[in-house]
């Protein structure tokens, strides 16, 4: 099983960025802590990172080789139809996760262009938030294994 | 660590009910599911369901000796103020969760009374959604722990 | 043929409540009426009434044995999405009913969380509202059963 | 009893027109059986048609010869204030009728001009809706007649 | 100097058509009165009536030999974008009046697709606003005849 | 007969103020209009101008000796209620003017809070608006105390 | 003089619930204060709590022997049209009271659906909000008592 | 203890405005009464009433001696930016109060620019808003300097 | 391959309407050049104009004889429910245009009945549009014509 | 005459991408469809595309040596403010295309920051959108010279 | 070179009012910094202050003198059309200024009536946005008089 | 004293981009006159340009060693959350400018995503605005230093 860990701009900046809302630990050890939650599941996940919208493009385009996608778009999150319709063209599931609670922010971070087309949202729980997020799209694609191998 | 599962208005039809949106799994499953992943977490859970807003609001008031509190407001969500209250009066950490991906649905189950005062939300995974709300609750509970043996 | 009329919170006081919007029949007035129209139509009707949400889902969940539902949710017509739920669970044909007409009346109750997924609403008839509700599921049934039997 | 039955544009079409949703019942049969309706509640029922705004303008004009009115006016229910004042100018009871429920189908066609103007609406229920328009039209005659006579 | 006059739907009720309202002087009265009004100016004018909104829009379009156009669209004045655009494709001065004050009505009535491309707007006099109207316009006309000659 | 001209802020810069929109007769030619129309239908017309709200109240409020009221309230049209509470408070018929064609500008000035309680609205003749608005604040007048005379 | 004080959901937990915004005295105790300025008054107070939407309508409807209410209706003064039409049916004077400033809160508690059918409303002023609230009903009481005595 | 009530904009025009909203109790007697209240709580009074928003601001400048304000800012009450800029900038208590219920009038009336930034809100009592307000200031000013005295 | 063009109210006025919008080409000549285009693309189309909304839908409905439709529908583009009704009963391809481009006027006019039902939209070309409408209907039919060989 | 043809992103997964919206002809059969339609019109076409906002604006900035802009800028069509700065900062002339219906899919593809500044737009046809945009463009470009060779 | 500076309510209290908000500077101090700015400039400032709306556009009519205005109308920014028509009635170059960010404050502080008639707007940088308003407007006259100039 | 000078998409475009709205300096003449600025204040000033959205939130978050940033943001301002969170994750001040006033231009140039977490904007002064710009910064950084100094 093979998953690709999509963060959106910013996320880079993790464990220096407005630590209260995001948190203190730094990006480097999230990637370290997904490699970790993947391997408990024997799972082979790959971690990417762009502040640029066109190459997150590009990464959902070229994801033809996993079985689904784990993003957290970040800003793009509530602007990007790019991103939403790059998702769209792959087919893969999609879990949609973010380190903070994004419905006790701003206004504007309560609409989401990815949402609706996801299977899935986990927002909230800091890094947990990926952690559940990867366990949700493991539990997701096993479910859906069986169903396909049934038909 | 003591925790109160709370399910709102017609979970109790789980299985019976739309199962192209909720599944198949009957309540009484889903329920023996959440003792099952409980277990594993070695926590103490509690299930409770009713389809009254005012009993949901009796059980809120009376949860005192649990640590937390998982939320599946039914469609209450959508309209009761006064649940959001009671969970407010007891302040307990809340993890909000759902079957489905509401975001996919009606216009109106966009909104969440609940949401904005959980510590996050954990929607669309069908009942997978309560054990990814079980671990993060248990570990915010755990680092909230850690943290105020800190101080 | 087996139907369940359901009267929402309020509908008690038929008679004694703001006659000139609602009339100066008495509520056993109209529920005697319902089993004389009823009886017309050798259909076996029971009238249940609740002013609490919870019960009137409870009703609902319960109606496995009627082969159609007949509701004035009253003042749950317009903010309860719980209600909406518990008819979309048992799946069985709905038709709203109203004795006032609602369209006439204060801005929010020209909403309904009931309409879109009845067969088809009756409002602004006084108790003949009833009358034309009975009808009217009486002759869906019908057509229902015939379509049925022709499969 | 007199009673104008006034059908808008594109009501002619019935039977070839969106059989899903308006029924497969053709507009002379519909006319045949709102006669036949008529008949046996003696009520004389005069069925008019057009696609103009202007002459169902007129016909309700023209209607001082009748008791009431029941009206579908289809397409331009949602947007005809010239025809809500007709309906005013000649002070006749109306009853509003549609064959589709148009609370299930797009956001523009919950709005009508005519239903808080009229003695009430019945929706969704196919050509029988028109008998229940005759129904509750007679049923409101009677009454109000009734009350006049007591005066 | 030639002035068209344009009634619109319902606008032949006049007298009959809710009259605390509209008042109580019949149609024929306000088109005699207009006749007055006009031949007191030395201004010729003709005074047109439609139900119909594509007939209101021939007589616009066939307004070549006017100086200018008194219009009540009646209820197509807050619905009908072809009156507006026939009204500019003839490009001669226009004023809007209306017997009611369409200002304390219904919220609907608040929007006119006339008003904005008139010379100005009269609305609440009853009969008399026409009154106005034909005086608004003569000296509207004459304003421009002197800047014309000037010119 | 005694009639209130009541002219709002900026009204005294008119012949200076934007002459493409207000025209370019100056305020005291216009003060010297409203008399010469007022002499000729033999009605004695007192003009008040302010920049001031208050003041503009307090002439309202004191408005006692007069039949009526024409108003041209300017910007505070649009934002005060506290001068529609004072027309309110005196109970005098009240005609609204404007220079200038409210419709075609921004949308701010589209909201009137004199317009729902006014007599009638006059807007976009330039000066004759004002005469416009004596003659049917004369009118109404004559036609109210005729009413009163017969009763 | 038979006053009935109804409490909404969450009342109960007064003095446990966020005290910053609903105060520290207790519910036992604000019960014990309206006994003793009802006293004062020499009025008779039942003071009424319950969580459940249905109960709290159960009590209006009961309240018969009283002369009028004072509510608080929590949570569901912005979400209730039910409560709103069982006020509304038994047709007493109402006071609303509330112990927080709801205007200084979230957007949605500045909806009421009890404010603009009661005689007023009180807010803001914890505990003293239900003295001021028993002072207004009382005088209230008082002025109508005298004015139809004096019919 | 000294309490500055400002009244707004066509306040002195009471008993003779509008008696079915605002009551028949004139201008001078509310002064009276307002004296005799504040004289039954051993506290100091000024009343202060101007239609102008410049002077109503002056006066909350003004108002340093003063320990809290009750004001009814009238039809500024829904526009005046400014007047919740200087109640905020002297930073005393503020009660806001109204003789009508501003909740079931105009939709406009519904906006306060004072409420949320007021200890609270008294409407619909007529005269009597004042007395409760004044209690209700007595009692906060009370309680405040109660806790001060503590620390 | 048989195409009904219908042209809405207005366009018969081509050449002579607000030349700077809709260009200098009169109706007749579209006219022409329409015959001229489809000649060449050897389709046989039927040219429609009229200024009535019925006659339009009488146009619609009488369209069986045809393969598609093209349709500017001018005003009523965007106030036409029952035009809308129309093209959806008679189930053929309409190709949607207009000469301007509807996108960079008045806001209304964004708003189009027809679009979300038509198998494209060309807007903003002058009588071009018709030309490139003819193509794409002409494309379109002969692509649905293949795949309906095809099965 | 030389034209660039700018595609936006997702647009390289023609073919791949959603067919039942975007049709089965793959991007490079496409691009080699747009040469061979501009071959025919005697017009040098470049096709550009890319995923990324900013070197479609660099595409854009640098199109000084061509003719005119036939853009899809797929997802950023609807949200960037940026490509319509660039599109005005050339100057060129735009014609807008989609491959799909924008107007029957998702509420956030109805708005467009390109269509108002754009010459026209063609949207639904297919690949043929793009064919009928050329011609369309190539059209407009004639007109234009000639236009310009006249003066 | 002469420049009016119009302060308007509340502006007085600086230094007393909220200064968290609006800084420690009191006016005075204010009103002699714009002086030694404006010498610096060699400019010459007439400062100006008044809570009241009327006499701020008195203030602004009488500027016939300046060359330019710099304006901080206070909390009458967000609600007053009349002083925004007094500006334009006078036709001077207008830069607007605010001390506070009023982007980071309340809603209502994001709508001026004043920005979009203005030069440009300058917001929250205390004191010194008045400073930086002086050179705005300094050199927007050098500019405009170097263009005049040239003519 | 280091300062990082941000421009968007299109400011490149500077002198040849719509002249009226952004004028004829050319953008090196404005990166040459923000160093001529810079150097007047003895601070340096790097000047940066990117059309992409992704390399300007990587070169704000590669801000570490300057002390404040100056943004013209250009379309992204209106749609950018992404830049928002690059600001907010780097904690510098910021000063937004605009060459053109916004608030005088389309309705979606009034929202910003970076004026509220700036310390305040200044728009509407062409290239002036950076010059403004350079002087606020420079006098916040000033103040801040300072306030920092004496704790």
């Amino acid at each position: 099983m093979k998953i690709l860990v999509i963060n959106g701009p910013n996320l880079n900046m993790l464990g220096r960025r407005e630590p209260p809302i995001y948190g203190s630990v730094a990006y480097d050890q999230l990637a370290a802590l997904i490699q970790e939650w993947s391997g408990a599941l024997a799972v082979s996940a790959t971690v990417f990172q762009s502040n640029s919208e066109g190459q997150i493009i590009d990464a959902i385009q070229g994801a033809g080789q996993y079985d689904g996608i784990i993003i957290n778009a970040g800003g793009y999150t509530h602007t990007s139809v790019a991103i939403r319709d790059a998702l769209l063209s792959v087919g893969l599931p999609v879990v949609e996760v973010h380190l903070s609670n994004i419905f006790s922010r701003e206004e504007f971070r309560k609409t989401s262009f990815i949402s609706d087309i996801a299977v899935g949202v986990i927002t909230g729980f800091g890094t947990e938030s990926y952690h559940l997020g990867l366990i949700a799209l493991y539990e997701h694609l096993k479910k859906k294994k069986h169903a396909e191998d049934k038909n």
